[in-house]
């Protein structure tokens, strides 16, 4: 009875039914689409949720996730949509999450150009958080007020808990599945005016771990990536960027310049790298990893 | 204006004039003790403040925190007192903040019977936050309300935070000052069944690195302590302690045997330990550590 | 001219006339088998050299190292044998060097019962150094002699130096490539009585790193694996092993029991997860990684 | 009978005699200076040994290292003098080996100005091995021989291994005792062109590890420090030093401010740092603290 006041968010039970009749949430290219506005779960009010299984048109051992069942929350931003469409790919079916049902479609409709098609799914196999946490940068700590501070960590923490928990509920009945979350180097680097970004990163990591040392021995696995800041993820409306210690505020290409120089491969990551790795994490071939980041930060944050 | 809303809680204003005026804070020997109820400030309604200083019968270069005022939140309790005996000790004006007036002046007795004596004091040199959290110990997450997971990651992020930021806005005018917290081997070591306290006490190091590379250059140091367990600060009223996955409820015996175990040094640490290693990071003497923390887990977490 | 004095281990000139002429080192199941003692190279006299391509009768975008050519020092022994089947899986040219050439035809044996097929090879896309660094166990440091404790850290510096700067010397030149290592959980978890094995793990990831940072920006990537001991690879002759602080000496069973309770799943790592780990992390897929584990230890150090 | 062809390297024999008659290898200001070269022991044919002891003409309680005798391997070299000035300030006995009796003097002499007498002496409490490694830097591994790689590393294995096995076959006896030594930010920051400098930090922290899980139990405490580059050890002739990756060979300034940038206190660790940190951790204050560093890098590495 603890969700009860969780305002919204994805709570076991609403996940379950979602997860037992995920028919509306779904679409195919060849039927009307459904009414999704009957599927609303998860973070707020406006959360939508949609799901897709890719066509398995190649061999069946050339793809790592055949037959699993992936949920993804933050589906319609840039790295949901990347670890959606790489899932897919690889034989996933997938179900996004999201608070925006535009930015779902967006990648809905780009899982169904590339072959996906709508089928009726068991449990899940696999959950991706991949929202946003509302974080504040370019102020120092000394200048911001609490809740600023503190909002991302929170944010984060309720919806990774949340989720993890539903997920971790419905796994140990199977006995297997595997929990996802991402963070970046803003928390490895230290960099200055990020607010509480680099505490929000290190406390979904502790998070993971705890997780992980709790579900390893039910059989569930708990993983994370971590990666540089996303070109194609970053801002292209022409505003500035804060300082983060430089000494003025960047343009988009001076912040990625000022990025790229802290890798050892003198680029950052991309989308299609984040989804890749995701998939490779959630399959069985990584089944000797839980409680583990992979580490996708072109060198900025050698393994210690 | 941020402050407004915090309840209580140590705001910088409040803080700077308990600084301005600490004489109704602080008692002496010899003086009629003074009326602590106008001291209050703090973490909740029935926080208290009182001071203290070390009467200097050592040569100036025996002592470690000469003409030094410390700041200690959660003065009252093992690891507050400990370190508020040692800052003592090491010449000192220690100031506690606490929420119970009759655990503050047992510490506040015990420095007195030392030698302390009340005096005037200046601007804030060390702050020092030793508050517990509300950690809920013995489920596993997956059983454990969002509630309970969060409420001491919250309480350690909010006091944390304004504890620091009171003390670094204060610190920024003189160009110095140490800022420390502490935590335990519950993060590092990846125990189950802790709740929130691995993902709290890792995002109060990630917080105090976030501190640290902020105030660096301002000329504030940001440190921490690492300890294990600490047998004198263990509940011995003869309950039983969760198993954390050791199969087993343990009693007060048992968890100790447990927790040296993983030791190299086969024992935990002191009180006295904490206390004497603190007053060393918060001297001049480690001018050079900052985002930095003194491990003394003995051996239970090796620097890597 | 530093080569000179190597005593028979790869030097750059050698392993280059073999990349460029590998023929005499690979076989088919057609062809009648080539002469292996023309192309012995290797860590000594008696290391001997063989090459395979796995016959590409899957899709190609159903593999991960289509067109690749590997070389793997120490492919005779259980992670290099994983690791070559592995990589022949996904359609890599595998060549493999080893002291043995007994325990190299067993595993070309395994490969080419699987399908792999001789074929001329182009340069060194992945260089993998898996090769054992005879060390000593069972005794403490302060009765082993100096020999005994530096001898693995030596072997390993000179072997994982040597072959990582014939391969980057070669790589450099097409400003692509992957230098691979692998580490087991040995020096993570500060075990007594391993002797320099400890040492010897930590050294390998350091010079990971270092040659990470120098090899990077010239597009060369360098990663390895960290491991659990493995159970597949473990004596079964029924001699006992140390007690490694345990107290007692153990028997086959007791020693996997006692490595399996320090990870969270329960288990250890199997060959065929090293192999599908080393395959993805040499693969384009990880090419966002560098100077970075992929930790395949099944929880027992989980990232931090 | 293992140090039988360590080539005039300390061995136990030789280090017990010297502990156990040291007279000849102390002076003081009063005395005769002794037959030095009857005390010639360590790690080369001109090592010397020199011991004193500091006059203790303050409190008790004002010194943390009273009634200690301290052995420092590279006694003669900036980092191994700070810490003998320190240890000496702090009460202990000093012992200094080194390769240069001019330098041991130097030292000596300053020891002996500030207060410092020769006494009989007894067993070792603390043994400081801060010797030079003889490491190359400038130019990439690519481009590096072998033996310019590996030579600082099994430099330092050798004298590590060879004076913690010397001190601690005797600290066993008594069951207490500290073995210590220093590392940089060359390996923990992952910079270009060092050779083996990062690997050899990175074992010596690893062997320290190992040392430090070994002799736990015994009583015996294995501790080190993590320094920046220190200016006053800079050499000021006026030489280039190497581009480390930024492009171009740095004067004496260039480099410093080039160190002082990635730190957060804008300025680098001194001597006097090292000294006073030093002895804290050789003291009994530091007594829970094992397999541990001092991190005293200015916020170059923050604890993670």
């Amino acid at each position: 009875m603890d969700e009860v006041d969780d305002g919204g968010r994805p709570s076991p039970c609403v996940l379950e039914e979602f997860v037992a009749d995920p028919r509306s949430a779904r679409h195919s290219p060849t039927a009307p689409r459904p009414d999704l506005s009957t599927s609303r779960v998860g973070l707020t009010d406006a959360t939508c949720c949609l799901g897709w299984e890719r066509e398995l048109d190649r061999q069946e051992d050339g793809v790592l996730l055949e037959n699993k069942n992936a949920v993804i929350y933050g589906g319609g931003g840039s790295v949901g949509g990347a670890v959606a469409r790489a899932f897919a790919r690889e034989g996933a079916k997938v179900f996004l999450v999201g608070r925006s049902l535009a930015a779902l479609d967006k990648v809905a409709d780009e899982i169904t150009a590339a072959g996906g098609v709508a089928e009726k799914g068991g449990g899940i196999d696999v959950s991706f958080n991949a929202i946003s946490h509302g974080d504040v940068h370019g102020a120092p700590l000394v200048q911001m007020p609490f809740e600023d501070f503190a909002r991302p960590i929170m944010t984060a923490m309720r919806a990774q808990f949340l989720t993890a928990r539903a997920a971790a509920r419905h796994m140990v009945k199977r006995g297997s599945g595997v929990i996802m979350a991402i963070t970046a180097t803003t928390a490895r680097m230290t960099i200055p005016n990020v607010g509480g970004t680099g505490v929000t990163f290190d406390a979904i990591e502790s998070l993971c771990r705890q997780w992980g040392c709790e579900l390893g021995p039910l059989g569930i696995r708990v993983v994370w990536l971590q990666t540089t800041g996303l070109p194609e993820a970053i801002d292209d409306s022409g505003n500035l960027f804060p300082n983060y210690g430089t000494g003025k505020a960047m343009t988009r290409e001076e912040i990625i310049d000022w990025m790229q120089e802290k890798t050892m491969l003198n680029r950052l990551t991309s989308l299609a790298e984040v989804g890749s790795v995701a998939a490779f994490m959630a399959s069985d071939q990584a089944s000797a990893m839980t409680a583990v980041a992979a580490n996708i930060t072109c060198g900025s944050v050698p393994t210690r």
